[in-house]
């Protein structure tokens, strides 16, 4: 399988056939939000979360802030990332806090393949269960249809969580 | 009821017939700590946060932070404090992330006026739901049974969350 990124910092070569970046720069901040908008299901809260954990890395570094990231560099920016890392107050678990993937990138490939590395990433760190938290709203079904394919579990669906009628899933996998 | 914290800074007394402290300052990152470990319940890790979320405010101001405070000052530190404010990505939800009570104050009483002024702020804030997330351990049955008390109702019960053995009950009341 063809690198996607440059290589001026990589994931474990040995235990996926995928490298990609994990090292953020400040360019990323506003390139992620790019890529987050580029979806068009995030809110403007949203993205502004989004942002902030980039910023958030660059401030702190990866270990203090608790945020992982995993970049896929194209010719016009961000093809796709994921930002994943320990849940404060818990043992070893992960939270998978975004992955997102420009429409014009194979969704069920390139989004496949950042979950699988940000799995294999976070055992290497520890982790033993990965959460990842959803919109149970009608036109996020693809996302939890993604999450149910990649083997993770509902755990917990409240109502109205976000808003009236747009309630939180909250799926898991064991690592 | 008497007032139980010096009055620089005062909580909408109009709606409460208690007037809490709202504004942290440097020494309570030290005073908070103390505060909660002598509860006797919270870990290494979640004294942590209770410390992080007072440096927070203190560092990026109320607003922006998210996180508002309540404070019971008492002759030997703080008596209780709760900390709370929106979720990010959510309308108008907010979470209670603290709430503590001296070992020897009442927290029947205490705890409850606490938990009834942080609602009313949040309320004000434009609040239509309070979250409180605790554990499901058995040592934690005090404070489920509280929020049950306070009419809380249990949204989510997930096994294993914290640790093994030790689950997230997510608790949720609307305002």
């Amino acid at each position: 399988m063809p690198n996607l990124s440059p290589l001026s910092s990589t994931l474990r070569p040995e235990t996926t056939s995928d490298i990609f970046r994990t090292q953020p720069t400040q360019a990323d901040v506003d390139a992620v939000e790019r890529l987050v908008r580029s979806t068009g299901v995030f809110s403007a809260d949203e993205i502004g979360i989004a942002r902030e954990l980039v910023e958030e890395n660059l401030a702190k570094g990866v270990v203090a802030s608790g945020y992982h990231f995993l970049f896929v560099d194209g010719p016009n920016g961000i093809e796709g990332y994921t930002c994943f890392g320990p849940i404060p107050g818990t043992n070893a678990r992960f939270e998978l806090y975004w992955i997102a993937v420009h429409p014009q990138a194979q969704f069920s490939r390139l989004g496949k393949r950042l979950q699988i590395a940000s799995e294999e990433a976070a055992r290497a760190l520890g982790a033993v269960l990965m959460i990842a938290e959803t919109s149970t709203r009608a036109d996020y079904a693809p996302a939890r249809a993604f999450y149910e394919r990649q083997g993770y579990r509902l755990l917990a669906d409240i109502p109205d969580w976000h808003d009236e009628g747009d309630g939180l899933a909250i799926y898991g996998k064991k690592l």
